[in-house]
């Protein structure tokens, strides 16, 4: 929902022979509202509980057929009664006007939300930093990096400790742990016999973690304890900037991701087989990117597009994966003890160069949602507002 | 996947000018296989781990202009040479069998997997049960508990200790705990001043919990520590079971719901303030059912509806809210002290009816995730058989 100043309303007239207003702003913008949407978002206490906020109708308590019987402005506020009986509804016309469902047109397949800013390798402040301590103890540091996080799906912290469950405290900051069979946290070095290939000493493909998960975790965090390795760069790619390139550049190849649902699976320790069939680029059912997957190492046997269709399928696939590795996509950092980055694990791939043997390397992973930390940033934009 | 006995293999034999090969089994059904899906997913070192199993390959070590050159058959393998120049390729013609992909005919909107049974108020056995016990003991009661949990999306366990943490030693039969601004569990039992609804002594309407939460948690477990409350009798509803009778009964009305994205918010707590933006039915990109979202008591203004669809959308909603309360889809059940019912929170909607002031009513509710439990049923399946 969009911030919007205080404006006054130049007009409101009943129209649809009372099915609906239509209002007018200061600025220009007009829009209708259903008498039935207004008495189903009605604020009295008849319609919300006066503690806890919570809706209390029900869908058959509303009459879709009711009619608007007048319209009453007064300052910034709009009155209206109408033909069911129910209290007069008294709305905020500011409220009404960042909730005009009434605009032409249609979003283009492979929208994202105003919020959300693309970037490539050369937009700046597209990886934002900030230190651990200012994070951990100043409230406006912390709401502009998890706004820059919302914007770009990834940011780094600086300075931390360098020790171990360091990261979990900087979950605690705006959510919660995400547990699996990995653990609450867990170490990415490079071992002998290594149970996922993360944990050798091999550069890895751009990707996101535990596609074969449904759900997938929706953050991951990957926190630096040591380093004097050579090479292990990191390298975040945004997915949605190169999915809607791919839409741009291939438009067939892209519909062909969202259409049809790939396969994942992990079976690499013991007591565990984890498998899920989920599309490369999904969209919502109205079109928004919801998320992108690639992940080469955890990708089994594709099952559900037909025969006919297999070969551009993959291509389309071979397609995308190479466009991910482009550079013109890439932005690449190095961690030093005490750095972490957080990635939107739906949006931005990351990935690392190869290191070599001598020297050591050990993050601590964690994974987390995002729900917790959108609300944390809409907590802190109200109370810094 | 499904299970399959040995099959023998009739024929084998290059078809569409070497891009593919076509499989004839003794049982008589036969498919198709591109020679570069095979190559994909081959099972030797150069692409797969030994170790971990994970793959090796990127998109762009494929041709999928590979030709397949010739096939043999081998006793229960098959052997092919492929035009790429790459290691024979061995497969088993059962796990070949159980991955065709050529299959005719598409599924229907709104079809479900095959291990799911849909179900409604006469349908035996909706709700299994099972001794806590048991299911703490005796793998083979756990398996099968959860074979019925994956098919109904619900099931009960009963007798087990009257005291708060036994819930959470159930999600760790199968899974771990999702943590939330509920905190690790929480109690549901009637106060004062409820900061949420559920905390109250009304009936509720059947719902699916958390819809405001993306993503949202796909388990719940309602655990009963104490109950001496007249009245409070659970109820539970197949959501999917719902569904698909409104796309059977009123079509039109379904494809609103699975095409626009309804919005949920929550902020009866202080510093929480969470949204979603979810379809109530949602589908997958090829038209599965993956879940179904209601709740009344967090409904927030539907924006994402044209103006010109809004009154239909409404009585698509209504109609569908009012059939999940129908009596021909809800089973019923009180739980005592000691009992816990877990359901499928995509999938499967709970509710209660209201019960008197005498009395007291405490459940403690706990939310986890779908993946680790499917995972322990596969190890679980695989140990048993």
């Amino acid at each position: 929902m969009t911030q919007t100043p205080q404006l006054s309303v130049e007009g409101a007239s009943i129209v649809d022979r009372g099915a609906a207003v239509q209002i007018r702003w200061s600025n220009g913008e007009t829009a209708r509202f259903h008498g039935f949407w207004l008495r189903d978002n009605a604020q009295d206490t008849r319609t919300r509980d006066p503690g806890n906020g919570q809706r209390l109708l029900s869908m058959s308590d509303l009459d879709t057929g009711a009619r608007v019987t007048q319209v009453k402005r007064d300052g910034g506020t709009l009155l209206f009664e109408l033909s069911d009986n129910g209290p007069s509804l008294r709305f905020d016309s500011d409220w009404l006007l960042a909730r005009r469902y009434d605009r032409g047109g249609t979003n283009r397949t492979g929208w994202v939300d105003d919020r959300v800013r693309l970037w490539g390798s050369d937009t700046p402040h597209a990886v934002s930093k900030a230190t651990f301590a200012s994070l951990a103890q100043d409230k406006r540091a912390l709401l502009s990096w998890l706004k820059a996080f919302r914007a770009n799906g990834v940011a780094l912290s600086a300075n931390g400790p360098q020790r171990k469950g360091a990261v979990e405290e900087m979950v605690s900051w705006f959510g919660f742990v995400k547990e699996t069979n990995y653990g609450r946290t867990f170490d990415v070095r490079s071992v002998a016999e290594p149970t996922n290939l993360a944990f050798s000493k091999q550069g890895l493909l751009p990707h996101t973690d535990n596609p074969y998960r449904d759900p997938q975790p929706t953050l991951q965090l990957l926190y630096c304890i040591e380093n004097s390795a050579d090479g292990g760069d990191s390298i975040v790619v945004d997915g949605f900037q190169v999915a809607t390139a791919l839409r741009d550049e291939d438009p067939g190849a892209f519909l062909l991701l969202t259409r049809y649902c790939a396969r994942f699976e992990y079976f690499g320790s013991q007591n565990v087989y984890l498998n899920s069939r989920v599309p490369l680029i999904e969209l919502t059912a109205d079109g928004e990117l919801r998320a992108v997957r690639m992940n080469n190492r955890s990708a089994a046997a594709t099952l559900d597009v037909p025969f006919d269709v297999m070969t551009e399928y993959y291509r389309a696939y071979a397609k995308f994966e190479s466009m991910l590795s482009e550079s013109r996509f890439a932005q690449t950092f190095s961690l030093a003890p005490g750095d972490c980055f957080m990635v939107d694990n739906t949006r931005v791939l990351h990935s690392r160069t190869g290191f070599a043997s001598g020297g050591s390397r050990w993050l601590e992973g964690c994974y987390a949602d995002r729900d917790g930390l959108y609300s944390k940033l809409a907590v802190l934009e109200k109370e810094v507002a």
